[in-house]
């Protein structure tokens, strides 16, 4: 398989993403990766399954994608090309994500039956790892969109979780069907009438620890859950440190169960669980966290070859097919 | 001052309700609180400056306020009536929140300019506590409501944190003015020209540990980020629970960093902010947690005569005077 990868995205770019880049063509000799972006970020030798594509432009983080048709030279477009024309199987990147889907969307087009893309995350969680969709830009939906992301959750569930009849559940403000706003209550009825295993409402507490495997709510939503609670566990490792630093016994104390704390942090790690494709366009595109270091870029590859080799495009597109 | 305490509404009541009542009559000689709700809740001797006013009937924590009607010689109903009646100053209740709100809607009335109460919670916050509001069952909001929520979340945090001129903020899923669902752009237009010290959005991850002083959003979203941030503190700590007692030499470390771990969840806990104001209603009328303990009973009758020591309905209700 060839995997194009921006190595210009992301906020530790190109110096992490290359990093992970040469972990991955070592660990997967049998794969071919194609690096674009610029020929300076390139180390003196490439290992033998790795090749160069040149794009002399970038993306920046947070520039407009209407700035895209200016920049067909920038890593992603290219990358995105290579992918279009058959050059590639797959790419990923760390960069702008408006931007990843804008060109996914242009040069790879869309799936039949899906009417925006959605980017699912493959979230820690326990007892198990579980999709949560849709983690991007679609702030305004609809409930025929939110079954459409349940659809694709549910193939993301199989084809990288390998769960068998994932069970798919809404984000709302409480368990009964009543509950919700407008767009939720609508969709809970969609739901239950459709081809999808739903298993009912999940509550925002249950985002790590609810009981399903598949959780669809609407990109805004989305955003403030997994903010919500990404601030809360950085606020609790944060008072941790300096209520385990506050004396000399503490600090013993802190060194004893220390390992401990690590295996949590690792657990609650989006960079253990790398990237997650782009669902709804017509070819792999791995979005991979903004703040990728090397481990995530491996990952990330882990689950572009993953994907590839299990034929995700041809069942999500066999899955969109279903009429409602 | 008189307190009306529903002594049948929570999940401990009515024992731990009670408890905090005792313990509240004993702090604070000079006022009069009546406990209301069935006479075997009752312990053999009140204390002097504690009365008690019978009503039989109970709302349950999930009975529909459509019962309410049938309902008047509720515990809920009657410490409402006794506040119309100015046989109280104020009451408080850790029944149906729901429930509390509508009776305070059809016995006290709103306050001239409010389209819909809502409910404010006094949240933990690093370095300082703050106002997030509405966490209650507003899930359908206009923009002209948030700008009344921002302005009666001001009056709060003026009254109970001492603000001199709170910062308000918006709940979003970024930083910038483009940034947010339909509701949110359009409300952030309109706080950006209103009388409100408006300072722009906030994101979930900002939710304990941001900026400002009054964080507003709808009721939907705000669930959605306050239990999303609640169960991931939940899933730290019993996270922490299994890694600390994994082994003998673990439990050593753990009990040395306990206090330390102790004083964060005391940080975090609900208990100790109490309960907060229905905001909007011509009344004071304390909205306490449904799973309150005695403490936090205790505190929300210490927010109860800080409201009424500050006038708190007449500053409300001039500041929503306010012409927009």
């Amino acid at each position: 398989m060839r995997i194009a990868i921006d190595i210009m995205g992301g906020d530790h770019a190109p110096g992490e993403i290359m990093a992970g880049a040469l972990q991955a063509a070592a660990k997967w000799p049998e794969h071919h990766l194609i690096l674009v972006g610029r020929e300076e970020a390139l180390p003196v030798f490439l290992p033998a399954n790795c090749s160069f594509h040149r794009a002399d432009q970038i993306m920046a983080m947070d520039e407009s994608v209407e700035n895209l048709r200016q920049k067909k030279d920038s890593s992603i477009w290219q990358a995105t090309q290579l992918v279009k024309d058959n050059q590639a199987d797959a790419l990923l990147s760390a960069g702008s994500t408006a931007a990843q889907m804008a060109t996914a969307v242009l040069l790879l087009g869309r799936i039949p039956g899906v009417s925006r893309p959605a980017i699912g995350s493959v979230a820690p969680g326990f007892p198990a790892e579980r999709v949560i969709l849709d983690i991007g830009a679609n702030t305004e939906c609809t409930p025929q969109m939110l079954l459409q992301f349940a659809r694709m959750g549910r193939v993301l569930s199989q084809v990288l979780l390998k769960r068998e009849n994932p069970r798919v559940a809404l984000l709302s403000n409480g368990e009964e069907a009543h509950k919700g706003n407008e767009l939720i209550r609508a969709s809970y009825t969609l739901l239950a009438e459709s081809d999808v295993n739903f298993i009912g409402n999940m509550e925002g507490r249950d985002l790590f620890s609810g009981d399903f495997d598949v959780l669809v709510f609407d990109g805004f939503t989305g955003n403030i859950a997994v903010k919500s609670a990404e601030g809360a566990v950085a606020l609790i490792m944060s008072l941790i440190k300096d209520e385990f630093t506050a004396s000399f016994l503490r600090k013993l104390g802190a060194f004893i169960v220390k390992p401990g704390l690590k295996k949590i942090k690792d657990q609650l790690d989006y960079q253990e669980h790398g990237g997650a494709p782009l669902l709804g366009v017509k070819g792999i595109s791995i979005v991979c966290h903004g703040s990728s270091h090397a481990r995530a870029i491996i990952n990330s590859v882990g689950k572009a070859i993953t994907c590839m080799e299990a034929n995700f495009i041809s069942h999500l597109t066999e899955a969109m097919k279903v009429k409602t």
